[in-house]
């Protein structure tokens, strides 16, 4: 049901192969010393970095910059940032890359002002931001993460072997963000399936919580059947315009906030993915894709009218002549399917985890409720044993 | 195919049976004069007026009011709301009542500060205000226009017989909507089902254009499965709080421009049941419903493909042996009995409109290209006569 919720999403969002036009006004309403924070230089092969220097040289603004921000973001990472960004008066942060380089951008954005230790404030008490927190605008190379219209930020302690994700409040979601789906189309194919595995995931971590008739579900289904189309298309041919396009735009609603009201929601999926990814350093996508299946036929009995509903609605098996259960298990099958049609990596031994890493992985797996059951540290130790 | 958009939607929405214990804190970024619109008086009954009034006193507001707000608001009455705002010294609406309250809210916000006549400048001329805009709030009692998350104001001269909407942008959305569910429960059935299928032909208009293959579609469908779900249990229970609330968030998502990005849209539904509702004064929502089953017959070759895809995605028609042409026949067909179920007014002669008006109507509907098929007068007048 429907409960009581609040929704407010204020990023402004910029689409299509035209909109870095619309960089130029809105650097007209940030301040004049601007952080250009991106990866590991991929823009400058695109051409991409030159064209926004350009632009914020035309505006006139001042620009420091923190290169090199990794695919799992590291604590060491994020003070680096924060010591560049105080020294240089930081008063815009701009995110050009994916999701990492984005989350990276709002972490800092919460932790330049704060007078505490970022990683101990947002991370291991999670608290909320009490200080003034430094707007944030992104422009998008990757789809997958929705971290271009919501207040997530996930980063990785390898001295503790821990991944985490905090969610921020709207204040510090980005002001604006440019989605340029031609941006996209240079990612390797194992990054943008690595993508869309994430964009399904967000979705299902949604959709797999509560037994009621709520219109989240009805969105979510829109979404992931969209999602399986385009993703066929834009694997056969990833030039093509019209399936990136849909996969871009179906990332950001994804994960807006907008399938999660009135919905629990579970995220073990993530947790224990994101667990796998402190160890591995593994691309986030690929360890959701590694754990998803041993996970969700580990909990299917305990929410099997939802998982027949998946079934019916999002794969359009026939319901006729089967028992929920049959249903469900088909469900599955057909995500398993089309997964392996993605390429998409299907167990954690492919990213670099073995047998010895399983205590340790399941130490660092938080467990959360939400879902249809709630887990305990062996029934954690299962899950990654079958996704070895 | 999604192409050159922008998105940005800053309203914040509260939603929920405890929603309005939001407003207080809302009020704190408000001026001090508050102008209170409502309609004829059943926020008086339901008790709703005495509890917001309490709350805009505590807060030590002072409070004009426009009550009376006719369900299709006209000219006068807008000209009447400016002449209040001004002298009251207005510098916040709080619009308590349906999708017209908040309409006609809206159109007074541009108006009051417009050195021009409101409904040549946004009605006739369909200029974008250049005057500072009053802030709007919104307390919502009937689920069906969208109005609480869009700039949309629908204004009605009965002199030159025109019922027109202007779509204004983001600086005209509510700052904020209250959305609770049990405020619609006190609605008569008719008021109910004309409000579904508002939303219904919201989605529809929106949906019936473009060839691609599109996000936006596919968002279209979850939601016009989940409304034909809610609107059968709400028509048998309308006490159902699940089904209520489900019907009152697609209200808002049908018609906040998210499913319209990438689509040319139709909107000649409207522009007909508009065209009606000037003759008639018909509630907006059955003018809908008893123009646009003749309409999309009508244009249905034109648009074969999307039309049996809605047959089969939203209404679960088999494909099988069916050639596009049937398929799509058998999607009006079900929506025609679904129509039938709710209980809603399927021809304008019902309506009050004759014979006799078919021409003064066909020249007061304003035609719009966007669709599958562009009309002329003599399209207008044929699809009229149908609807008879």
């Amino acid at each position: 049901m429907l409960g009581n919720f609040t929704y407010h999403n204020p990023t402004k969002l910029y689409f299509g192969e035209d909109s870095l036009q619309y960089l130029k006004d809105e650097l007209k309403n940030c301040g004049n010393n601007i952080l250009l924070v991106y990866g590991g230089g991929s823009i400058k092969k695109s051409g991409l970095y030159d064209e926004i220097t350009a632009i914020l040289r035309d505006a006139g603004k001042t620009v420091a910059e923190v290169s090199g921000v990794m695919p799992n973001p590291t604590v060491d990472k994020l003070n680096e940032g924060v010591k560049i960004a105080r020294d240089s008066k930081t008063d815009f942060i701009l995110a050009v890359g994916g999701g990492s380089v984005c989350d990276y951008s709002k972490a800092v954005s919460v932790s330049v002002n704060c007078g505490d230790d970022p990683w101990e404030k947002y991370y291991i008490r999670f608290e909320e931001p009490t200080c003034d927190i430094i707007p944030v605008g992104c422009v998008l190379t990757m789809a997958g993460t929705g971290s271009e219209m919501n207040g997530g930020a996930v980063i990785t302690n390898h001295a503790t072997k821990q991944k985490i994700g905090h969610v921020f409040g709207d204040n510090v979601m980005p002001k604006f963000s440019i989605l340029n789906p031609k941006y996209t189309m240079t990612l390797p194919k194992y990054q943008m399936t690595a993508g869309i595995y994430d964009i399904m995931n967000h979705i299902c971590e949604q959709y797999f919580s509560g037994d009621d008739d709520n219109t989240s579900d009805y969105i979510s289904e829109g979404l992931m059947r969209g999602l399986i189309v385009a993703s066929r298309k834009a694997v056969k041919d990833p030039t093509d315009y019209e399936a990136r396009s849909n996969i871009m735009w179906t990332a950001t609603w994804a994960l807006n906030t907008l399938v999660a009201k009135g919905k629990s929601t579970d995220w073990m999926v993530h947790m224990l993915g994101q667990a796998v990814g402190a160890y591995t350093d593994a691309t986030h996508g690929m360890t959701l894709a590694a754990v998803s299946l041993p996970y969700y036929r580990y909990i299917m009995k305990d929410g099997v009218k939802k998982f027949a509903r998946f079934a019916a609605e999002v794969w359009g098996i026939s319901r006729s002549g089967k028992t929920d259960e049959e249903l469900a298990e088909a469900g599955l099958d057909a995500m398993e399917s089309w997964m392996k049609e993605l390429g998409l990596v299907m167990n954690i031994s492919e990213l670099g985890a073995d047998e010895n890493m399983i205590e340790g992985i399941a130490d660092a797996t938080i467990i959360l409720d939400g879902g249809y059951k709630l887990l305990d540290r062996s029934d954690v130790v299962k899950i990654l044993k079958t996704s070895l």
